[in-house]
C-alpha cells in the first residue's frame, strides 16, 4: 500500500519532481537475472519528454534521467536482495513554480495533498509530478526482462487521441510502435494527430485519448480467485496512474450492450489443447488469466495545466485567474504509454511469482 | 491478497456455493460499533434472489440466506477483535450441477480454476459463484455501519440495462431506488426493462448494464498518493466482482475526447470553504478525494449461463454442444447493485481507518 | 497483522472463549492436498484439557473440541482457496466466570483489553483465553501435512517444568513424546513432575517451564534476508503464544557468554555434500536456514490464575482479594506444547511457500 | 516481509557492505514532522566504528557515514510520501574481502546466501553485513523524534559482556549511558571490559555480550491481541537483527521457574489511575502494553570473524584453515546497542500509529 506496489515483486517509490531525484527500491526479484541496463535505460528514455517520439505532443523540458542501480547487482546479475535505483533531478528551475505554491491549480492534487497531510512539498507538483512515474518505468522494465524469460511480451500504444482513431487511417501495426512519434500503431495518423495537437495548442488548451495494452503469452492460471483477480488488479494498477479515469478489460463498457450469446467465448480443441474461439474476455475469466492475450484499455484524461485562463483560488481562498505558461505537455499520451506498460510489466511479474508458490 | 481484501478494514471471505456456506472474518473494524444484525440482514436479503426487487430478472432458486456472527459481538457491541459470520447453504442441488462437472462452461471459470489449481470444486461454480458475493455484502453492511457515524452516505442503481438508460424514461431518484424492483432510479423506466428482459429470455439469451455508485459526504484527504490511490483502490474493488468488466470514475471515458478546458473542476470560495463548482473528476484528484460525492460506473456483462446451445468442449476436449437451463438469471444487475455498494463501503471504510494514522 | 499470521500460507483467527466458537481461515495452502482430518483432530485433542496427556497438570473442564471444515476442501483434497475451519464451544459456563467481569485479573489481560479498545468481553477471558489455540493447532496441523510431503517434522516437549530437567533423570527420547504424559521427553521425570505439581497445587499456586522445539529436514535456504529472517519469524511465531516471555534459538542465552572459537559451526565436506561440524546455531545463520536441525527454546511462565490469595482492583480501582478457584490449570506445559509445534509447522511452511517464488 | 519492516510506519532497506551504498525508504511517517537531521545523523555516528564509544572494541576502519535525505522532506519538515535516505560506502577495500569470496566463512551466511540465492556479493559479507543496519539506525531515528512528541524515552546498554555484568561494580545509570565507551551502564564496569577484550584480542578471539532495552512512558493499549502483539513483535525486531540469539521480555527465562504468586504483577490504585505494583511482565501482558516500561534483554553472539584459525570448506569443498584477520571487531555489543534501540524505536512508532485508527 501507500507507496509500495505488489506482493513478491514489489515497488517501493520515492521522491519528488523538484527534489534531489526519483527513485524506487525493488524487492522480490529473483537472483541471477542479467540486468540489462541498457534495456532498462532504454524504456525509461521513452518516457522522457522532449524525446523524439514526444517532441510534438509534449513538453520542450530536457530531462537527463539517467538511472544508477544502487543496491541488489553484483557482477551484472540480480541478488535477489532489495535492488535499489536512484534517478538525479536536473535542471529543475523550482523558481518558474514557486508563483505556483500559493495557488491551488484545477485538475491537481494541490488542495487535497493539503488537505491530506497539511504540508506539501509545491515545486512542480512535489510527489504528484508526472515525474514520479520514472519509478514505475524502470521497476517495469526490470520486471519485463524478468517476464521475457517466460517469452511473455507486452504492447502499448495509443488507439485514440483526441477522438482521432489510428485505425480509422491504417491497420493497427503496434509491435513496432516504440519506434513511431506518439508510439503510434500506424504512420498513417500521425499527421492527424499532429495537426490536432497544434490546433488545441494554439487554444491554449490540452487533449486526452485512450491507450491500448496488449500481452501475449502470458500462461493461465495467473490471479487470485476473489480478491486479487487479475483483472482487478491491473485496474488498480493502471487507474493508479494519474490522469486515467476508467479502465477495460477486454470488450469491456460494450458488455454492458451484449448479450451472452454474443460476449461468451467459445472453447474448441486444437491439437492437444483446449483454445477459445474469440477473445470478448480479453484473456481473463473470473479474473484468472485463460492463456489468451491480456487485453486492455486506458482512458486518459487532458492534462490539467492549461495555457487558457481559468477560474480559481488561492490557497487562502482568494478568487484569481489562472493561466499555466511554460513547458506544459498539450498531450499526456506519449508519456503515460510507457509507464501503463511499465504498469502491466509489474503485475504480470508478481501474478507469476505469486502463482509459483501454489504446490 | 488472495481471499483478503482491506489493509485496516479487512475481510478475508471463505466458502462455494454448493459447501457448506459462506462466511468471513472481518478484522480492524472498532471496537465498541453498535452491531445493528437487522441492517446487515436487510441489506443481505437485498441481493437474494428471489426477493422482491430483483424477481423478475433474477432466477427462482430460494435461498435463505440468514447471517450468524460468531465472533467478535459482545452485549451488542463489536470488541475490535475478529468479526466472524457465517451463512448456510441451504437447499442446494448439487446433482443439478454434477452433469456439468465435466464440460467447460464459456464465459465462467470453468477452466482456469483447473488451470491454475488442478482440482477444482465443481458442484454450481464452487468458489467463484456468484454466492461468495454474501461475504462482501455483509462485510460491507458492518463498514456502511461504521461509515454512518461519519455521515457518509453510498447509493448504487442501474444506469442502464442492456443500453436502455432510466434517465430516457424519467428523472433519476436513487436516494429510494433499493424500495424499487431492480433497484431502479425511477418507476418510469421499470416496464422497458422488463419487457426487454422477458424479450430476452425469449430469445435464450442474457443481458448486461451499468451500475452508478455515489459516495457522498467522504471528506477530503482520503487515499495514498502513489499506489494506493483512492480511485486505483476503488477500481481493484469494483473490478473484482464478477462481471464487472469495466470501471469508470467521474467522467470516465468521457475524457479521453474532453478538452482541459472542459475537464478541469474550478475552484472557488463559498462562506468559509474552497468548494469545486464542478465535479468532473468524480470526487477523486491526484488518488486523493476531494470532498466532492466520489461517482463511479461499473460495467457489468450479460450473464455467461444461456439456455441457448453454444459450442464448448468437455474437460477431456471433446466437442458438445450446450444449453444452460435451470434457475438461472437474465441478467446480473439486480444482484450485484449490493455487491458494488457493499465493495464501496470497504474501501471507504479502510481508507477512513487508514488516514486516522496520519498524525 | 492483527488476526492473520503468515504471508503466504496464511491463517487468519477468530472467536472467544465463552462465544459460539473458535475458528479460522487458513489461505495460501497449496491446492491437491489430501486433508487428513483424522489426523487434524488428533493434534487438537493433544491440546485438550482433560486429555491422557495433560491430565493431572491440567483443567478437568471437559471440552469437545470437534474441528468442521466449511470449505475449501471437495472429495478430501484442499482446492486452493479459503481453507475455513471451526470448533464449537460446548458446556462453557459463563456465570462461572460473570463474577470476574468487573475485576482485572493480576497476570491477565484483562486491564490491557480495557485500556485498547474500550469494551471487552470478560467470559472466560475472552479474545485472550488460551481457547484461541485451537485456531493455531488446527491451521498447523494443516501445515504440518504439507510439511510432511517434504520430509520435514517436527517435534516439540518439556525440557523443564518448574526448574526439573527432563535430562537430569533419563535420556531425552522426543520422537514418540506425545504418546507420553505431559508430552514428556523421557517417562523417568513424569513422577517429579506429578509431585512438584502437587506440591505446589496444595501451595494453591501454579508452576512455569521450558519448551523445546526442534525441526528436522528443513532445507536450506529458508527466511528472507535482512526482516523475515528464519529466526525472527520464529520467535515472533513463539513469542506470540500466550504466556512465552523468552525465545532463544541454538545455544541461545549461552552465546552471550560463549567465544567466537566455541560458538563458530565449523563447516566440512561429507561425501558430496557440505555439512557442518556443530549446531550452535540452531539451523539458522544470517537469517536463513543452514539444512540443520532448527532448534528453539521457549520460557514459559506460570499460570496467572491462581487459588492463592492476591491484591488486585475492580475495574472501578476498589482493591479487593482475589483467590481464583475453579477448573484452572497449574501449569500450561501440556497444553501450550502443540500449540508451540504448530506455530513452528506455520512458519517452516510459509517459507517454504515464500521460497519457492525464487526462481 | 523481505526487506520491509512495519505494516504502517514502514522501513524498506537497501544495499551492500561494499556496492554504492546503504539507504533505506520510510513510508507511513506522519506529516508534518520536524526532521532533525542533526539528531539523526548523531544516531547513526554511535553505531559508527571507531567512534570515541566504541574504538576499544570495536574496529579500526573508518567509515564516514554521512546520512543524505533523498526525498520526502520539504522545508525541513516530512511531507508525509515517501522519506528516502542514502549513506555511501566510501573508503571500502573490496580486495581485502575479495581472497574470502570463495571460502565458506564459519558462523557467516555465506554458504545459506548461496543456498537460497545461488549468486552473492561476497565483497564483506553483501546484504549480509553489518553495514545493512545504518538504515535501521537512521529510521529509528526518524521514529524517536516522532515518538518524543509522546514523550516517549527509548534506552539500551549492555547489562553484560562476556559474563561481566555492569551491575556487579556499580549501580546502572543508563539515561546517560550514550556518553560513555560501551554505552556502559557505568563508569566503574568499563575498565573490566577493556581489560577482558584485550584478552581476548590476544588469544585471536571474540564476545558476545547482553543488551538491555528500557522504554518509558509508552501508553498502555498498543499490541494486537493475537498474532502481532507487542512482545512478538519486539522479539521479531531484536531477533531480526544479526548476531541476536535469544530474546527475553519482562523476567523472561526466569519465568520458568517462577510461581504464579511471584509472577503476576499486582493492581492498586494510586490517585485516580490504575497501577500495577511490580514489572515482571516488563510492561505487556496479553501482548498489549501495560503503560510500564516496557524492558527486553537481546543475547548477543560473539563476533564469527576470529583472527584464530578454523577449520572450513571452500565452495568447492575444499577443506581449509582460515583465520580472519584485518579491521574486525571484537565484540558486537557497542555497535549493536544502537541497533537494538532502533528497532525498539521502530516498533513503537509503529504500534502508536496502528492503534489510532481504533476509533
Amino acid at each position: 500500500m501507500f507507496n509500495t506496489f505488489g506482493s513478491i515483486f514489489r515497488l517501493t517509490s520515492f521522491g519528488e519532481s523538484h527534489g534531489m531525484g526519483i527513485g524506487g527500491v525493488i524487492d522480490g526479484c529473483p537472483a541471477g537475472l542479467i540486468l540489462d541496463e541498457a534495456f532498462i535505460q532504454e524504456q525509461l528514455d521513452k518516457r522522457k519528454p522532449g524525446n523524439s517520439f514526444a517532441s510534438q505532443a509534449g513538453t520542450t523540458r530536457k530531462e537527463a534521467d539517467k538511472v544508477v542501480f544502487l543496491s541488489g547487482v553484483y557482477e551484472g546479475k540480480t541478488t535477489g536482495t532489495s535492488l535499489a535505483f536512484f534517478v538525479e533531478n536536473i535542471n529543475q528551475k523550482s523558481h518558474d513554480y514557486m508563483k505556483l505554491a500559493e495557488v491551488y491549480r484545477p485538475g491537481h492534487a494541490d488542495k487535497v495533498y493539503d488537505d491530506k497531510y497539511g504540508v506539501r512539498d509545491p515545486r512542480g507538483g512535489g510527489r504528484s509530478s508526472g515525474r514520479e512515474t520514472i519509478a514505475r518505468v524502470v521497476a517495469g522494465a526490470v520486471a519485463e526482462l524478468y517476464l521475457k524469460q517466460y517469452g511473455i511480451e507486452i504492447y502499448a500504444y495509443p488507439l485514440a487521441i483526441d477522438g482521432i482513431y489510428a485505425q480509422d487511417y491504417g491497420e493497427l501495426s503496434f509491435s513496432n510502435a516504440d519506434t513511431r512519434k506518439y508510439f503510434a500503431p500506424n504512420e498513417e495518423v500521425i499527421p492527424y494527430w499532429d495537426k490536432r495537437i497544434n490546433e488545441v495548442r494554439n487554444n491554449l488548451d490540452t487533449v486526452g485519448g485512450i491507450v491500448r495494452i496488449e500481452a501475449y503469452n502470458v500462461p493461465a492460471g495467473l490471479g487470485e480467485p476473489v480478491f486479487q483477480k487479475l483483472d482487478a488488479y491491473l485496474s488498480y494498477a493502471l487507474m493508479g496512474v494519474g490522469a486515467v479515469k476508467a479502465v477495460e478489460i477486454g470488450d469491456g463498457v460494450l458488455v454492458a450492450t451484449s448479450r451472452g450469446s454474443q460476449n461468451n467465448d467459445s472453447l474448441y480443441k486444437k491439437n492437444k489443447e483446449i483454445c477459445y474461439q474469440t477473445n470478448h474476455a480479453g484473456g481473463i475469466l473470473g479474473g484468472i488469466s485463460t492463456g489468451e492475450p491480456i487485453l486492455a484499455n486506458a482512458y486518459v484524461k487532458p492534462i490539467p495545466s492549461i495555457a487558457k485562463e481559468q477560474k480559481t483560488v488561492t490557497k487562502q481562498g482568494e478568487d484569481i485567474l489562472l493561466s499555466i505558461g511554460g513547458r506544459h505537455d498539450i498531450c499526456a499520451i506519449p508519456r503515460i504509454v510507457p509507464v501503463l506498460k511499465a504498469m502491466t510489466a509489474l503485475v504480470i511479474a508478481d501474478m507469476i511469482l505469486l502463482q509459483k508458490r501454489m504446490d
